[in-house]
């Protein structure tokens, strides 16, 4: 395994160094950990001149579902708090020759940049940008393995729940018991605060659980995802609560169905995000609901539940394959509720299959 | 209520037209919360010349728990996404007439700095530091009685899990549950990951819970807290599990409460923060565990779980009354495990009674 991250400092290494800086400072957890294999807390990883070098803010600890640093890079524990371990690699990065270092302004406050500065004088620093988040945008198979195992927890995690009784209970106790099943099931934890929508709040995108119970005739709109070893993703559905839905909901949840899968049936190697954004979009635009929409219809998933590629209208770039992401059109109407489909799917060769779904719960209409 | 926010922004004004700054843009979430009652994501809060505004990155929504933006405010929702509020505002300062903007440089990373000087070149930029966070230290009788009824919901759901088995389920179903029963009993949700630790992590602060199972004989450490209305308090007891403690858990376990006493007695307004920090220490340093103690022994809580200020050995400056602390001293023994004790009070003059514990659970050492 231990090759595996050292290539991909050797590639960043390539960037970097091609862009003019004699070293690079990698602090944003995500990249840290892509590079690392683990991510202590505060840990600020120095790809210097001589040898890469993990800084951490103090021992390591054991943690499961966290990986530990891969055995290739050096490791520098700080004895106590107080000292920031980028300072510390910005120092150490000086003392062994490099005259220019690159950071990610993105992650590093301006107080934090500052106190680089001010603790390496020698260094000019420049801006490493999203070098990193490039390099994670497509997936090896082993990334893409964690990610289909976390979808599969997903699943049961959500097919269990529909077996239970679900009229009554809030909003918030719903999604806590799907947080202790994605658990339950193998997951280091939750990808992302789990959402349960019910009735008017239905198919909003992130909605917060609150303390409304499941009524008769609520549409009722579920989105979790489970984190394993590392790798989030994302799964979301619409239910019907009551043995018959409303004229009303059927047509809804047709029109969302069928925006969801022309998203999906667009995911190819070359194809432009927007493209894929747009095949979603029009469906649901055409019938209406342009106002309704959310900003985008889906995103990369990875070490982060929200990565690179944005789907959306004003994205540049186009997929290859071995990128996962998500495809999650919806439409909410206020005071009426609305309704969400959310897949992971890896962006896959038609001569492999087309795109892998990697969240196989039904998107029939169920009504619970 | 409106006029609390009004007046913790008039003394922020104060503040920052003193340091010679016309206006202030404030991103912090926390310090956004308190003051303007809410923090929609991603919203800035600036204080300009002419008016206080909230910007937000998109329409408002009902959010039980978060709060909606105080009344006296003017909020300007931004349409979609793309568009950083904070950028917004910053232009708004400038059209408005201000030439200088104090901003939260220990909060904006460097890309964000640059987005602001770029969008309204006309602004000074200057540093607002933690003015915000010194404002928030001291509280009022509203902020106290929130902390208050947060810590009753942790002793309450801590009460109910001593009540149940505990021998054989794992760190992780043990803070899950717990978590369950602080939303049950009405917190907004945990207000931090709640630690579980059994045998050999027992006493590790913020150990995060693994799947190892409780077992007879063993320390069990539990550390948790509610939110509730934004407001964030902590709790921590150590358990024995099974009929007889050992001789050295029972010795271990009144060394610790005798340190956690002595700091929790030093608590008054005008004590230094490192002599409180000592208080504790000395008890456990002078048995010979000054390796084994962590780098502080209390902290401030409120909007944050850990805010100003800090108990630590080189912390500067005297505790207020009306400033809620913990103090929660522990050891750690590598492979044995250890204690902790953790309450969260309040220093309130002698003439008032003295500190106010919150957390009220016993500590005296449970056997289960």
């Amino acid at each position: 395994m231990s090759e595996v991250y050292a290539n991909r400092r050797s590639r960043l290494r390539d960037h970097f160094t091609a862009a003019g800086a004699a070293a690079a400072l990698v602090t944003h957890p995500a990249n840290v950990r892509y590079l690392a294999a683990a991510a202590p807390q505060g840990a600020a990883l120095l790809l210097g001149g001589c040898e890469d070098l993990l800084v951490c803010a103090g021992p390591l600890d054991d943690r499961p579902g966290e990986g530990r640093p891969d055995e290739s890079l050096r490791v520098h524990a700080l004895p106590g708090p107080g000292a920031d371990p980028a300072v510390t690699a910005a120092g150490l990065a000086a003392a062994q020759g490099s005259d220019s270092l690159a950071v990610e302004e993105h992650h590093l406050t301006v107080s934090r940049h500052r106190g680089l500065a001010a603790g390496a004088p020698a260094l000019r620093l420049t801006d490493l940008g999203g070098a990193v988040e490039q390099l994670r945008v497509v997936k090896d198979e082993e990334e893409i393995s964690c990610l289909r195992i976390g979808a599969e927890i997903g699943d049961q995690a959500l097919g269990e729940l529909l077996e239970s009784i679900l009229v009554g209970r809030t909003e918030r106790h719903l999604a806590l018991e799907l947080e202790r099943r994605l658990v339950d099931h193998g997951a280091d934890g939750p990808a992302f605060p789990t959402s349960v929508a019910t009735g008017p709040n239905a198919g909003r995108r992130g909605h917060r659980p609150t303390d409304r119970r499941v009524e008769e005739g609520d549409f009722l709109s579920v989105c979790l995802g489970a984190t394993y070893r590392g790798y989030r993703c994302e799964i979301g559905r619409t239910f019907v609560i009551g043995t018959s839905p409303a004229d009303w909901q059927i047509e809804l949840y047709d029109l969302v169905f069928a925006a969801q899968r022309a998203g999906r049936e667009s995911l190819a190697p070359g194809a432009a995000y927007r493209d894929v954004d747009r095949a979603a979009r029009q469906v649901l635009d055409s019938a209406g609901y342009a106002q309704a929409l959310p900003p985008l219809s889906g995103h990369g998933v990875g070490l982060e539940i929200d990565e690179d590629p944005q789907l959306a209208p004003a994205a540049m770039g186009k997929l290859d394959a071995c990128v996962p992401v998500t495809v999650e059109p919806g439409v909410h109407l206020p005071g009426r509720g609305g309704v969400r489909i959310d897949d992971t799917l890896v962006v896959r060769p038609e001569a492999d299959g087309g795109p892998e779904l990697l969240t196989i719960t039904t998107k029939e209409l169920l009504a619970l």
